[in-house]
């Protein structure tokens, strides 16, 4: 699988992928009014205006990236329709030929994990029945839990050409409490990292693994000693823009062969029309064209700084 | 909603909690034959059996027990059919007065964490409305990301009297990998267990928080140990009977007021029937009053040991 993400991420040029995080407060509010008149203020309202709102952004920028990141949280959050508008928001993004990472970050003990795994980026059989309930090309993976907490997705990966990104070093304030320890002259996430290299072995897809890592772009100096710890890794990079990360320091997230990181933005894109420099060109009504501006802006500033 | 818990647990003299997990492996096959018959071998079928059959379980011992404990990957296995499953269980549940764990090992950086915290134990506004989308009593949470992850829960649970039981020691074979390593003379299980009393101080509701933590049954030693760390905390412990945790090892768990430990147990509960010693006495269509038998043995067999 990770192989379809270099070749698209070439195609377009773009080491970049657009987190579909649709809080309500992102959505305008003449697709909020449409949505809640014909389900009410609701949570079928919300799934479909958030699936509007998402359909308006993937219909404005499909052609610029190889992927989106949905992250199921702002779904969840609305129940049974929420998730359904997960599960539409996958589907759409494949009709339109993007790959689609899943912001799960499940984890649990082995059978359990298989669920997940099954669940988000493999099949269940049910009698003789085979389905794939979420249908995502990659998910992201919590660590905490061990090998056999994260052995069922790449078993999954395997069997069914997927990919994973397990939390190495995230992008969040707090992060270092746990991550940044430092046990025999190693840290946590650095010993995480060792173990994505070694899961990632068995699953090699060309020079690099679908068994990839999460690591902050607000880390960048961690980002470049992670570089060199999971050289087969492909590093999925959140918090650039918004959270504080900025295109210089993303240089030492890939490899010398231009590849190796793919870097997410989510209201930097998807609410750009709230912002400057956007707000003021572009209005709720073009809220797609801003977020199709704010694509072209942010590749333009990754790529010119590698 | 810890002092809740607590006065089921008194009500019934059974600090244990029921797993429902339900593995369609585990269903019998006369429940799996009506749902199939009725939606075909399809994730609607799915979602009914699993249903049925938890319903049966729950009818069968919500006398007995104070609590549940539904592993959600059992339901999200089935998309979007399966978490209605869920969610019409937890509603089961309540209304036979049962108390709702909801083991969904959620955990995310700050914004997304309080969207799956409002999703799970709160609310969330729609418009004017307010929904409580899965609507459980607790929930559990992964710790990784470190404080600024775990913080929305536990306003949430301030905000809608809810508690949570945060990760410290799994019970999986592999939780040692990146938990038992020491850090500066500490664990990071016993660093997480130091976080789990601080957290829980700012919710405390009579003698004990809202915020618990989760302990394997499998590692005994360090559930006396972190017993200690955390004089506040209840602590789920998971890994009781199938998965190897005997119950003259649990008593540790507990504090000296006999209080402080909920015990759970899944496969050993709803697919009693399945096994030696109820097998012989209870067939598949007695799955139920298999489980009740279970119920009553683990009981006495924790209280007999505490």
């Amino acid at each position: 699988m990770i192989s379809r993400l270099i070749k698209k991420i070439q195609e377009t040029n773009a080491p970049v992928c657009v987190g579909l995080d649709p809080n309500l407060s992102f959505v305008p509010e003449h697709i909020k009014k449409e949505a809640f008149e014909k389900f009410g203020e609701t949570p079928e309202g919300a799934g479909e205006a958030i699936l509007n709102f998402n359909k308006g952004i993937v219909d404005a920028t499909y052609d610029l990236i190889p992927a989106v990141k949905p992250q199921i949280a702002m779904y969840e959050q609305f129940g049974i329709p929420g998730l359904k508008a997960f599960k539409d928001t996958v589907d759409y993004c494949h009709e339109k030929g993007l790959l689609v990472i899943g912001d799960i970050k499940r984890g649990d003990i082995g059978n359990t994990s298989a669920s997940y795994a099954k669940a988000h980026i493999g099949e269940i059989e049910i009698g003789s029945g085979r389905f794939s309930p979420f249908n995502e090309d990659f998910c992201t993976v919590n660590p905490y839990l061990g090998s056999d907490g994260v052995q069922p997705f790449t078993d999954v990966c395997n069997e069914n050409d997927r990919g994973i990104f397990v939390l190495v070093k995230t992008s969040n304030k707090s992060s270092g409490e746990l991550q940044d320890l430092n046990a025999s002259g190693k840290t946590i996430y650095e010993t995480v990292a060792e173990y994505v290299e070694k899961w990632g072995q068995t699953s090699m897809d060309g020079d690099y693994s679908n068994i990839g890592a999460v690591v902050g772009a607000t880390y960048p100096e961690m980002g470049q000693e992670l570089r060199k710890i999971m050289p087969h890794a492909y590093i999925l990079v959140p918090g650039y823009g918004a959270q504080g990360g900025k295109a210089e320091d993303l240089k030492g997230f890939f490899n010398k062969d231009g590849l190796g990181a793919i870097v997410n933005s989510s209201r930097g894109i998807i609410a750009a029309y709230t912002k400057e420099p956007y707000s003021d060109r572009f209005g709720a009504e073009n809220f797609a064209d801003a977020a199709r501006e704010a694509v072209k802006d942010m590749v333009r500033d990754i790529n010119g700084n590698l």
